[in-house]
C-alpha cells in the first residue's frame, strides 16, 4: 500500500481525496492500493496508521481536520508520516514557497513526492538541484511533478520520454495558460468582435482570471511553466533571466487596484486592436506562448502570430497546447486539453501517484 | 540492468538497437541501464550473458547474426534469456501471430514483454487474456505495448492512466492510420484537386502504403488498433464484431492483384468525388476514424465529416490523432503527431523499457 498524505488540501486537494477515495472502494483497482493516511491544512492536522475511511475523507473539513485534531506542525506531520513505515507520498497541494523548500527534508526521509506545486521547479535553482540529486539516488524516493505543466495532461511524462530516450529536443512551445488561451481564443480570431478589455473583463467575471488580472497577463505563470520545461529538458533555465513579454501596457503597472486597473485597461483596446489587425492582415492570429529553443536552451514567453492553418490557432476554450519538435518528430507531436481545474489537475497527481506506487512495490500486497 | 532481446530486428528493430546503443554510450544516462544482449531472426540468433558491445551492435546483421551464429529457434532463445538471471524484456519486433501465441509462456518465465506488434493485444480475447492475467500477478512481468497504436504517441500510456484513475471515458476518437490520414488530409481539403486514385497512386508511390493499397483501405489495421483501445479500456472488444467500412469499392475486392486493382480504381473516382462534395458543400472534410464509445462499450471504423474548425479536419501530412473524451476532459485531450516510421516506434518501445527498468529495480545498480 502507498500511503498518502496532502498538504493544504484545498480544491485540488479535494478533487484528489475524492478520486482517491472512489478508487479506494472500487475493486477494480485493488491491484494498487493507494489510500490517505495524513492531512494537513494552515491550522489542523491528522496522521493515522490505517487509511482513513471513505466517509470520513468525504467530510474531512470536520472529521478528520475538526476542532479536535492537532494543531497543524509540518515537522511533526512529516515525521509521523515517515514513522508509519512503508511506501508513502507527500502531496503538496500549496503554492507554497516555504513548503517546496521542505522537499529535501521530506526526500531525505524516504518520503516521496508528489505535487502540482510549480515553486521548487522553477524557483532557486541550487533547491531544484538538490531535490533533483535526492530523488535520483539509487533506491531512493522520487519526485513527480506532471500537474506543475498543463494539469492532467501527459506533458512532463511525454518530454521527460523525449529526454530520457535520447532525442533532441529543437523546440518546445505552447500556450500553458488557461486564462491566456481563453482570452486569444476569444479576442483574436477572424470572426472576433470583441475589445481586449471586454475580454479581460469577461474572463475576470467568469472567475478565469486572477482576482488580478495582471497577474495573468505579466506572463510570469507562463514564465514558471517555461522554466519548469527548460529544466526537464536539461537547460539551467532561471525564472529571473527569463525573456518575458509583460502585455500588461506599462503605464497601468504601477496601479494600485484591480478595479482601478480593469478602469483604466480600455484606454488601451485601440493599442491591442491595432496588433490584432496586423496579424490577422498577414492571414494569423494573435496567441500568448512560452517556448524552450532546444539549440540555445533558452526560454521566452510572449505574445506571437501564427497561421490560421496552424494547431495554435485553431484551439477553443481555456484549452492548454503543447508542441514538442523533436529529431525524431520534426512534425511536432502535440498535446492539448484542459490544463486547469481541480478534477484534470488531481487527476494528474493521481497518476504521479500510480506511478510511484508500481516503482516502488507498493503494488498488491 | 534491464537485459533486453529484440526478436525480428527489421527496421523498428534496427531503430531500436540504434537508440539503445547511443543511449549506452551516453554518460547523462547512467541511472537507467539498458542492454541489449540478445538478437534472433528467422535464420540465426544469439544470447550473450554479456551486453552486445556497440560497434557489434552498428553492423549487428554480420557481426552477432552472422553465419557463425547459432541456428534460430525460439524456444532456446527464452531458455537462455531466462538463465541469464535478473530483470529482462523481450522485444518482439515482427507482426507475427505465431511469435505473439509465446507471450504467455514468455511471461510465465518471469520476462517482460514489450512489443509494437499488435497481434496479441487485437486478436483471440482469450490469448489478451491469458497475458493481462500473467502480467497483473503480483511482483510478476510485465506487458507494454504502447508503439501498437499511434507509435511513440503517448496514447495508451494516457488512456491506461485515465482509466486507472478512475476517469469514465465517453469516447476515443482518432485517425490511427498513417497511410489514411495522407490520403483523405490530401483528398478532402477545401484546396484539393487530386482524384481520390490518384492520391492513392502517389501514397503508393512514395512507399506510404501497404504493397496492395487494399490492405489500408480495408481498414483491418484501424480496426486492430480501436481492438486494443477499447480492451485497455475494459471492454471486451472482438475484431470478428467490429463495424468496419471497408472502403475498397466492392467490385475491386475481388481483383487478383494490386496492380489490376490500381489500374481500375478511377473507375470510382466519382464515387468519391460525390462524397467529398456533399462534405465540402456541409463546410467539412472526410476523415477515416477509428472509436471507441465508451458507454456501449463497441468500436466502429469509418468514413466521416469533421467540420473544418475541428482538430481531425486540420491534421497534416500522415500525422496520427486521438482525442479522449471523458467526465473530466469534456473537451477533448488529444495527442497528435507521427503514428508511423521506424524512429517514433522504436522510441515508443524504448519509453517502454524505461518504464520496465524503474518498475522492476532494474536501475543504477
Amino acid at each position: 500500500m502507498l500511503r498518502v498524505a496532502i498538504v493544504g488540501p484545498g480544491l485540488v486537494g479535494s478533487g484528489l481525496i475524492e478520486q482517491l477515495a472512489a478508487h479506494a472502494q472500487s475493486p477494480r483497482f485493488a491491484g494498487l492500493p493507494i489510500a490517505v493516511v495524513g492531512l494537513i491544512n494552515s491550522k489542523k492536522m491528522a496522521v493515522s496508521a490505517t487509511p482513513f475511511a471513505a466517509g470520513d475523507l468525504g467530510d474531512w473539513q470536520t472529521r478528520i481536520l475538526g476542532s479536535s485534531a492537532a494543531d497543524a506542525d509540518l515537522a511533526q506531520f512529516a515525521d509521523r508520516l515517515a514513522a508509519l513505515g512503508g511506501p508513502a507520498a507527500v502531496v503538496d497541494c500549496t503554492s507554497s514557497d516555504a513548503i517546496a523548500s521542505l522537499y529535501p527534508e521530506w526526500l531525505s526521509r524516504g518520503l516521496h513526492v508528489v505535487t502540482p506545486n510549480k515553486k521548487a521547479f522553477s524557483g532557486d535553482l541550487a533547491l531544484f538541484r538538490r531535490i533533483q540529486e535526492l530523488a535520483g539516488a539509487p533506491g531512493g524516493p522520487s519526485v513527480y511533478h506532471e500537474a506543475t505543466v498543463g494539469a492532467g495532461l501527459p506533458v512532463l511524462s511525454t518530454l521527460g520520454d523525449l529526454v530520457r530516450t535520447g532525442d533532441r529536443i529543437v523546440k518546445v512551445e505552447g500556450i500553458f495558460s488557461g486564462t491566456l488561451s481563453y482570452l486569444f481564443n476569444t479576442f483574436s480570431a477572424p470572426d472576433a468582435t470583441q475589445t481586449f478589455s471586454k475580454c479581460v473583463a469577461v474572463a475576470k467575471a467568469s472567475g478565469y482570471t486572477e482576482p488580478d488580472p495582471r497577474d495573468d497577463l505579466n506572463g510570469m505563470d507562463v514564465a514558471r511553466k517555461v522554466t519548469i520545461l527548460g529544466r526537464v529538458a536539461g537547460h539551467a533555465l532561471d525564472l529571473a533571466t527569463l525573456e518575458v513579454e509583460n502585455i500588461v501596457p506599462e503605464v497601468l503597472r504601477g496601479v494600485a487596484s484591480a478595479d482601478e486597473f480593469m478602469a483604466s485597461l480600455p484606454d488601451f483596446d485601440a493599442h491591442f486592436a491595432q496588433l490584432n489587425r496586423e496579424a490577422l492582415a498577414a492571414g494569423s492570429v494573435l496567441r500568448y506562448v512560452g517556448m524552450v529553443d532546444g539549440a540555445t536552451g533558452r526560454g521566452s514567453v510572449r505574445l506571437a502570430r501564427y497561421p490560421l492553418d496552424h494547431p495554435f490557432a485553431s484551439l477553443k476554450g481555456s484549452d492548454n497546447i503543447i508542441a514538442f519538435t523533436t529529431e525524431r518528430f520534426p512534425s511536432p507531436l502535440i498535446v492539448q486539453g484542459a490544463g486547469a481545474g481541480a478534477a484534470v489537475t488531481a487527476f494528474g497527481i493521481f497518476s504521479d501517484l500510480i506511478k510511484v506506487c508500481e516503482r516502488f512495490g507498493a503494488g498488491a500486497a
